[in-house]
């Protein structure tokens, strides 16, 4: 058991959390969230899953606001699939809650790009979840990874980092 | 960026995949899943969150492999929500591929007991998903994290763990 | 066989469709939605069950547009289950469109509660699914279907059907 | 107003039921599901959505039992998605419940399939849903409905007719 606490300390994304958030440069998108009932489980809380979709929607969103239709660029050959998801839910949203879903581009890495997120109560005060993202950019037809990020994006992101 | 390629080295859950897992005493309990449609996106692969949904369903039927039927636990009022979630995606199942997803109980630590995953092709070569899974013990009523997981739980789990 | 159609003749939701819809004069409710890649299947085009979960955020927010909040009603002992539902697929959402949903409460016949829904593209111009579902009021205690509508929802619903 | 209902009676899938039920003479096909927790709503019971997933599960499973992968289909640019679904709720399966889905292929007119569902107890004595559910062949280069069912597909679902 001893070992096996060990070995949690090394797996778990232990720093999601406690990130010291105010050297991160990006900037938080608000994306608002209700839980309806299909996005409950039988405890009449939001089912831990479901919170992945929500992301993504704040993803997709963030990107349009700077410029990036999602879907054009998966029909221009450019997919940006999820490659790793790490999730701490700190407190569940219960049904018929809304919530706001912070989602922030928090670096590039190669074709990485990185996303933190927090989700919290539509006044702020209650942190439901917190998150780290992490895409690839892929082209599709060749199914295989990019070498670099198409300039297009890469360019539009930029607009995600404050000056 | 130099700052967040750093910062992600801490964050992202690096070790879940590279972890020595002969070290580990669980035991591998398998559980077939199939990509079907509504499992699918727009990639024709299985949906990022889909997969939650199956290592959900491998816990479950691992719980019941050791006589701990969950909607019974929940009914007696003890919940086993999970509180920590890192998934690493290497590969994308596709439509009507046959897969495997290997569930571990991996270890208990007070109330919270950890599980890894492997999500593999029905012939074992190709690896498709690694992930580690942390529950905590609830107690309904109160609503709170309990002191210490019910005896009867303790001991089921113990089933799970190599002689 | 005889049989068989005979069993069947009383368990197909013969009803659904029959109703005579000249009677409904309720005012159309506009929920837009988004197709997000997890709304989406292999065709790239929004898995058919999808559509009922957009259909349900419509009709909770229909409600609380009458003041009647759904989570609170559930907790109020309440529940709205859906007994009937029918929908015909006239074309596919796209991933990233953005639609509308229009849902109408289209008539009370005792504790059942009739809603009809069109989807459509955000202009209106091409219509992608219509719809009807059943509801009926069920006290969750009992677990039975109750003999009437509660008061303040029947008053409730009364502001959806025109002068 | 009188409009609406006129546009209503075109637009609502008015013929899903009537069809001469006794005309069907297909076999039941028999899939297994359980009710898992990812499944249910803040009810306890399975989501009015989620028996969606497990009616297409059956019958992709049902076609593979006469030799149609679903996904090799697609794959050769047919696919069969559905275009009219009509669900009668009788009782809400609770989670953990073992149901069986029944499908049975109950006829075909032109290039639309038609299904129907019954999903029971495991021990056959509850009756939790009836359904129909309406497929139609399109091809997916042209993006058009098919003129006819593909010989193969035709023949292979001759199968499930009874001599």
């Amino acid at each position: 058991m001893a070992n096996n606490s060990q070995e949690m300390s090394q797996l778990v994304p232990a720093g999601v959390l406690e990130t010291p958030l105010q050297e991160s440069t990006g900037i938080w998108f608000i994306y608002p969230a209700i839980a309806y009932p299909h996005n409950t489980d039988y405890g009449g809380v939001v089912w831990h899953g479901s919170y992945i979709a929500w992301m993504e929607e704040a993803r997709v969103e963030c990107l349009k606001s700077i410029g990036v239709e999602f879907a054009d660029l998966v029909a221009m050959g450019c997919d940006l699939p999820v490659v790793e998801l790490a999730i701490r839910y700190h407190q569940a949203v219960r049904m018929g809650m809304k919530v706001i879903v912070k989602a922030r581009m928090a670096g590039i890495v190669g074709v990485r790009i990185n996303w933190d997120y927090q989700i919290l109560s539509a006044d702020g005060q209650e942190l439901f979840v917190t998150a780290r993202v992490t895409l690839v950019a892929v082209d599709r037809e060749k199914g295989k990874i990019m070498r670099q990020l198409p300039t297009t994006i890469k360019e539009a992101l930029g607009k995600l980092v404050e000056g």
